[in-house]
């Protein structure tokens, strides 16, 4: 069985990919959670990840440490992790692949917190354009490949990609279309993405650094964690 | 026939990973080389480029936008483009998804230029670290999968991924160990790599931005280009 190493629910954006990803196509794993370090967890992080980052995903002897390439290891052995159709996979590759080396405004202000409401002191022009870009991919993919999933009728590893951007999207209040907003909520809503919340409301881990990030971006507006 | 558009040969380290493995592979293209704009090519790349970057691959109807999306998109009609053997897969898929979304030091202080030898004024502590986990890499690949390339013995999408860090290393004068010395050499030997090299050092173009980022880094040394 795949062991999926992932860090404190509440803060760890990259490891929601892949342990949604798995849990919607319904592929049994072990969830293994190490907590953030104060300070980098670089050296706990090390001892089963060789870029000491999370996600990792041990499989037997194999070890994948990158959530884009656990997604394509999975996609060898599983179906429906990337779209049946040859021009929605090969857009759903590209939008997963922009996230992956991109939208670093985005990520960098509006740090992912599963618990905590934020309201943005502003937006600036540089998160703007992050904004419009992430609405203008999924309006894109809903209207090209017909919804209600990003590149059609089924949840695939680009909706994995762009779950913890529907996290912030909300937590910051950021102003969306109508459409995107539906997006927003269609993912939020999903069973798998209420457990992980659910789970990350109920941690008692505080880490100081991904606190610190949350009073830089704006005032907290409501922290729903126990 | 696979358009490639691509940027400066002499600044876009992007766009010379899915190049030079569509040379290595044999796999014949169109080049169209749209240079940069003095303060931004977002508006001009994204008259073909959905996300505004360079490389973006056309194929008919198809546009893909991102390297590493390129790279699973030739990898679908084409062998070779990943190793054959399952693990020196998944490792090569790590190895070039912890490229595409790491390295920020390494990228943002030794900027790609062909043509420009500099000298560091010091190497930071951060960019030290970026250094010690690339040699780590490629010391494991070769070890682990026998040379001479990073996934075994024959060029792949992974070695593709590294050619820039080659570029940099050399033109930069970083340190490394003689076995990755003898690598980055070895890339930069490639018949395919002198080209691109060859075409970098003829281009009249200089785009004031990239020539910044030089001066920033240290004292230019030799600047080899016509
Ligand atoms: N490219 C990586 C990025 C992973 C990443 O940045 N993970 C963060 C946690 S969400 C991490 O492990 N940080 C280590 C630390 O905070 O020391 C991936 O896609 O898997
Ligand atoms: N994630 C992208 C990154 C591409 C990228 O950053 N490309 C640079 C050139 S090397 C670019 O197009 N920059 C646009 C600009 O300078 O305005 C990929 O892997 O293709």
């Amino acid at each position: 069985m795949f062991q999926l190493f992932i860090a404190n629910k509440n803060y760890s954006s990259w490891s929601l990919r892949p342990w949604l990803l798995l849990r919607q196509l319904q592929i049994p794993f072990n969830e293994q959670l190490v907590t953030f370090e104060e300070g980098g967890s670089w050296e706990k992080f090390r001892s089963f990840s060789p870029n000491g980052q999370v996600p990792c995903l041990v499989d037997g002897d194999t070890t994948v440490w990158d959530s884009l390439a656990i997604v394509e290891y999975i996609a060898e052995s599983h179906a429906k992790v990337w779209p049946q159709d040859k021009a929605a996979r090969a857009w759903a590759r590209c939008a997963s692949a922009e996230m992956h080396s991109g939208f670093a405004v985005l990520r960098d202000i509006c740090t992912m917190n599963c618990g905590v409401r934020v309201q943005l002191a502003e937006i600036p022009a540089s998160l703007q354009r992050n904004i419009d870009r992430f609405e203008e991919l999924w309006l894109e993919g809903l209207q090209r490949f017909g919804g209600p999933f990003l590149a059609g009728d089924e949840f695939t590893a680009v909706d994995a990609f762009f779950a913890p951007v529907t996290v912030r999207a909300k937590n910051y209040d950021l102003p969306l279309s109508p459409s995107a907003a539906e997006y927003r909520d269609r993912i939020l809503d999903l069973p798998a993405m209420q457990e992980w919340i659910g789970d990350a409301l109920k941690e008692p881990w505080r880490e100081p650094g991904h606190e610190e990030e949350l009073r830089r971006a704006g005032t907290i507006v409501e922290d729903l964690r126990q």
